[in-house]
C-alpha cells in the first residue's frame, strides 16, 4: 500500500469541535443556540441509528436537538404539516427529513416545503439554484465533505481535473459546483459514460458515488490520484462469521491504495464528514436567520 | 472545408414559427396572449438592436410586446420598482431586463426581484437550481439553442463526450446542465484550465463560450466532432475598408472547419437561437401562469 490514507474521522471530530466552539461564541455574544430537528418517519433501522447518531452530535456541539418520529402511515399532509410548523418555530434552525420516506409521501414535496433558509440538507431547489450560480448557499453535506477532504490533503485544487462518478442532487452534481467553485476542470460520469475507466484514469482528483460495491477498480486510478470514496454499501463477508457483513466503499480499496497517492477509507472517510457539515450548516443557517455574519471556524 | 454547416438561422427561424404557431393554439383555445416585457436603461447602442430585434420578433410570434426605455441615470429602486410592477401585471408572463446595467445597479437585484415564473432569462436562482435539480424550469436562452442545435444535428447525445469552454451562468454552466440530461459525459473547463487543447481534443461536442476570438484552435477538434461556437467577437476587418469591423466566434472558423464534422457560423449559427428561445422560454411561461401544459410545437 502506497496510499496515504485521508483520515476522515479525524478530520470530522476537528470541524465538530470547531463548530462547537463557534456555537459557544453564538451563545456568549448573542444569547443564541442553533436549533436543528431531524424528522424520521417510519422504523427504518438504519435511518434509525443515523437519526439516533445526528442527535447526540448536536447536543455534543452545544446545539439544541429536537426530534420527531412520526408513523409509518402518516399522511403527507400531516408531515408536511410538521415541516410547516417547524419552518415557523423560531428555536428551530435547521429542518432534516431523513429521507427515504415512505412511497406515499413526495420526497419532492418535502424539499419544497422546508425554507430554503432552514433547508440544511441543501436539496431545496433555491439552495442548489444559489449554489450554482456562485451564491452563498446552504450545500449538500456529503459533497461539501468530501471537497473538505481534498483540500485538507491537497491544498489549493485550482487547474486539477475532477472527475466525479455519479450525478445525484444529493452527491454528485453538487459535488461539481464545489469543485468548479476550487477552479478545477469537472467531469460528471454516470451510468451512460463510455469508457469510465479510460476517463477515471485521467483523473487528479475521483470522487466515486455511485453505490456499486467497489465498482473502481484499481486500474482505473492515476498513480498519485485523490481518491475519494462517497459510496457506503454492505456486503456479505463469511470470512467474519456466518451471516456476518461489512461496509466497503465504490472503490476497491485495495487495489487503490496501491496506486493512488491518497484515499479515503470506509468507514471513516466520507462518512463522518457528513454529519459534521451537517452541524456546519446548522450554524450557519442560525446565524443568517439572526441577520449576523457566518462565523469563521 | 470539410465539416457541415449547422443552420442556426433556418433551425431559428422554423422554431419561431412553431412558436408563433403555439400563440395562435393558446389565443384560440384560451383567448390568451403571451407578453413579453423588455427593459432597457441606458443608450448603448448594441443593446439598442438586441432590444429591437427582440421586439420585431415577439411582434411576429403574435405575442404582445412591450418595451420600457429608462434613463441611464434611473435609481435602482425605480428600476427595481417598474419590475415589481411587470411582475404583478397579468398582461405581462416573461420579463427580460437587457444587460449589462449601468454601475450603480445591482445585476443580482433584479435577477433576484423578477419572479421565477416569468424569469424568461432563467437567470434567477429558483431557476438555476429546478435546472440543475432535473426539474421543469425556465433555461438561459442561448445554452438552450446551443444544445438544440447538437442535438438537431447529433439526434440521440447519449454517452458523448461534451466539452464546454466557459462556465458562466449565462451560458457555461447551464449549457452543461442541459447537456447531461442528454446523458452527455460533460466537462466544464475555463480560464484555470491546464492542457486546455488536449482536453478540447476529447470532445464529442465541443461547446466554446469563452468571449475570446478565434481562442479554439483547428488542432484542437477532434476529427469528426460537432462545434457549437456561442462567442460573438467583432474584430478590425481592414480588408472591408478602413474602419471595417467584422464577426467572429470563440473558434477559428476556417481551420475548425478543416476537421470538425459539423460546426456553427459566426453569425448565423447560435446567435439566432437565442431570440427563438426567448420567445419559447415566454410561450411556455405564459402556459405555466395559466395553469396549462407546455404546448408541444
Ligand atoms: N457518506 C455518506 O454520508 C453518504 C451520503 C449519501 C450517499 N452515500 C453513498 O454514496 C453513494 C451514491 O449515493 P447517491 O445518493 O448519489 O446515489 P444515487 O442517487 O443512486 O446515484 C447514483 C449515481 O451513480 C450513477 N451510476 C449508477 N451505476 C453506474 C455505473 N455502472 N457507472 C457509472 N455510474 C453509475 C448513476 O447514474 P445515472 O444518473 O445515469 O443513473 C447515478 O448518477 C451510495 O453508495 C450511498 O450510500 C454516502
Ligand atoms: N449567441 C448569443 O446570443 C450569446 C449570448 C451570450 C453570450 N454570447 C457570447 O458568448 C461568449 C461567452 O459569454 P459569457 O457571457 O458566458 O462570458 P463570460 O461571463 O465572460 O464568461 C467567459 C468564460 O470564459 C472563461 N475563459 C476566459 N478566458 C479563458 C481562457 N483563456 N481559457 C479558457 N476559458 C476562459 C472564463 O473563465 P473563468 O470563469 O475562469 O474566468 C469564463 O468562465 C461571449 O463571446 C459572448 O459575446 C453570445
Amino acid at each position: 500500500m502506497s496510499a496515504a490514507l485521508i483520515d476522515g474521522k479525524a478530520i470530522a471530530a476537528d470541524l465538530r469541535a470547531r463548530v462547537g466552539a463557534g456555537v459557544g461564541q453564538l451563545q456568549a455574544a448573542h444569547n443564541l443556540t442553533p436549533g436543528l430537528a431531524v424528522v424520521l418517519v417510519g422504523e427504518d433501522p438504519a435511518s434509525q441509528v443515523y437519526v439516533r447518531n445526528k442527535g447526540v452530535a448536536t447536543k455534543d456541539a452545544g446545539m439544541a436537538s429536537f426530534e420527531y418520529r412520526l408513523d409509518k402511515d402518516v399522511s403527507e399532509a400531516a408531515l408536511l404539516a410538521k415541516v410547516t410548523e417547524l419552518n415557523e418555530d423560531d428555536n428551530v434552525h435547521g429542518i432534516l427529513v431523513q429521507f427515504p420516506v415512505p412511497p406515499h409521501i413526495s420526497q419532492q414535496k418535502i424539499i419544497e416545503t422546508i425554507l430554503p433558509s432552514k433547508d440544511v440538507d441543501g436539496l431545496n431547489p433555491v439552495n442548489a439554484g444559489r449554489l450554482a450560480s456562485g451564491l452563498d448557499a446552504l450545500t449538500p453535506c456529503t459533497p461539501q465533505g468530501s471537497v473538505m477532504l481534498a483540500k485538507q490533503t491537497l491544498g489549493n485544487l485550482e487547474g486539477l481535473h475532477a472527475v466525479i462518478v455519479g450525478r445525484s442532487n444529493l452527491v454528485g452534481k453538487p459535488a461539481a459546483q464545489l469543485l468548479l467553485q476550487e477552479n478545477c476542470t469537472v467531469t460528471l460520469a454516470h451510468s451512460r459514460t463510455r469508457d469510465l475507466a479510460d476517463l477515471c484514469k485521467t483523473a487528479d482528483i475521483l470522487v466515486a458515488a455511485v453505490g456499486i460495491a467497489e465498482m473502481v477498480k484499481g486500474d482505473w486510478i492515476k498513480p498519485g490520484a485523490c481518491v475519494i470514496d462517497v459510496g457506503i454499501n454492505r456486503i456479505d463477508a463469511p470470512e467474519r462469521g456466518e451471516g456476518k457483513t461489512r461496509l466497503v466503499g465504490d472503490v476497491d480499496f485495495q487495489a487503490a491504495s496501491e496506486i493512488a497517492g491518497y484515499i479515503t477509507p470506509v468507514p471513516g472517510g466520507v462518512g463522518p464528514m457528513t454529519i459534521a457539515c451537517l452541524l456546519k450548516n446548522t450554524l450557519d443557517a442560525a446565524c443568517a436567520q439572526a441577520g449576523l455574519e457566518k462565523i469563521n471556524l
